[in-house]
């Protein structure tokens, strides 16, 4: 029975997860700022636009004051992720940790720091963050779960079932890897192109009537990512281009968070995403050079406003 | 024998050959403004930066109200170079024209307005307009020059001569399509790697010490047009990987024409530069994916204001 959920970072998904999550549990939550978790044990947590919730929650900044829980769901960004696991260390041993990082290998980063049963997903929600306690949810797209190592599946469908009652939507897999490959290939090339060309998630990114039209990149970035999932042995579930295809018709013209992170002049997530792809196509003698092109396109335009 | 020259199109370029040019010729120059044309005649134009001047220039935004010239410079954008020859056909018989835009086919462009003697140059210098009457030196790179067609080379060293003693670099070449060449491979890959990192071009572009360092696209972005090169039968003249490492190390990090144009959301000169060689790439049957990509990217950052 999962009746205590500890979100792990309280950016727009740890958010989402623990606005939403507190209908079905005692949500708890670790910031990484003092001010935020005392906002939000002021205010509670205010989640508009595809839900209109407002959860009481316990935040805390230490892991000391946190109270024990069944289910650690860490929402850290990826270069957060280290210092957030370490600070578990020795802790909760009987607690579930789900990662919902983007990229690859965020499971290895919290293994390193305990064994902990482990469970693995990712997720398309999105959603704007209006202040510390205020998300506005956008994209209510799911999130998909799948076993770690030797978690039986019957706990990964526990939560599931939990996510699923929550309002939030969930979808199992036996075997998480064909989504994750085919996330991780769907946002190495929207994050990246949205972030250089400034346009967010919208039909510029299917066109291909011009030989000039962007959607020529994007399926080419996406028929490299399909070579090195190939190669790694993992058949994709979801196409990517048939996802990009499909989210640029609903016209919501998503902004993507890696377009946020160079507007806001924030260092962006390349490294674990487009890096993660990039490493593992080195890794497996796959060519991608129009990732390593991005990749070190988003390097230097980060390398521009230092 | 050169007295009298005619500036076609005041921008940077133009401004600055007009202002030197005037040291040793009566310069005349066709603007594209008549509020251009009154400024100039009323203020003359000035120069700052590497050079100190101020010329007396007669200017006007219609020909008919040119004076005669021996020497016509076009030095307008390539989107003006149709309507500024157009103006001028059926004048000006025994003027020589020159070009001087970025690309390939300026030449023929003017050709199809009349049968003017002509002269090719590109040009490396570079400078700040602060208004329509001030224009600062910054690169005092030279301009290279060599026939078009028939036009005997005597005729260019004449112009190369005319240049050097207004106080700009000029080198003359019996065959100027090695040079035009090198610059293209040059601009098509510094102008849109510094338009889409908002680089100027600096130190990053020539660095090569980690796989994710830039110098590794702009590398390849060079090989590539290399063997369009090759594949046209030109033997390039300087190097454009050196001409890159050289003009990063001199410390200047100039702010190539698109990263500007990308900055004030106009229309970059995409099409004439990476369109170009793109074109010239699928004409010889030439893979460019990397210059494919540059383009993509910059026509959907166009988009991105539009």
């Amino acid at each position: 029975m999962i009746e205590r959920v500890c979100v792990i970072g309280a950016g727009v998904i740890g958010s989402l997860y623990a606005g939403h999550l507190a209908e079905v549990a005692e949500v708890s939550v670790l910031t990484r700022r003092q001010e935020h978790a005392d906002a939000l044990n002021r205010d509670g947590l205010s989640v508009t636009g595809r839900s209109d919730r407002h959860a009481a929650v316990l935040a805390a900044c230490d892991p000391d004051e946190l109270p024990d829980f069944d289910l650690g769901i860490f929402a850290t960004k990826a270069d957060g992720l280290e210092d957030a696991a370490a600070s578990l260390e020795g802790r909760f041993p009987d607690a579930t940790l789900m990662t919902t990082l983007n990229g690859l290998g965020a499971e290895d980063v919290v293994r390193a720091h305990g064994d902990w049963q482990l469970v693995s997903a990712v997720t398309f929600m999105s959603g704007t963050k209006h202040s510390d306690t205020e998300v506005e949810y956008i994209l209510d797209t799911a999130t998909w779960i799948g076993p770690y190592e030797d978690t039986p599946y019957a706990r990964v469908e526990e939560i599931g079932d939990l996510v699923r009652r929550s309002g939030l939507k969930a979808e199992t897999f036996p075997d998480l890897r064909p989504a994750q490959w085919s996330k991780l290939i769907f946002n190495a090339t929207v994050n990246t192109v949205a972030a250089l060309t400034g346009l967010p998630h919208d039909l510029h990114f299917a066109a291909l009537d011009e030989p000039n039209d962007l959607g020529h990149l994007v399926k080419g970035l996406m028929d490299e990512g399909k070579a090195v999932a190939a190669a790694a042995g993992v058949e994709l579930g979801e196409d990517p281009w048939e996802m990009n295809v499909l989210a640029t018709r609903r016209g919501s013209a998503h902004y993507p968070s890696m377009l946020e992170d160079v507007e806001a002049h924030r260092r962006t997530e390349i490294d674990t995403i487009t890096g993660a792809l990039v490493r593992e196509a080195h890794r497996l003698g796959v060519p991608v050079p129009l990732h390593e092109t991005m990749e070190r396109l988003i390097k230097a335009k980060e390398a521009s406003w230092q």
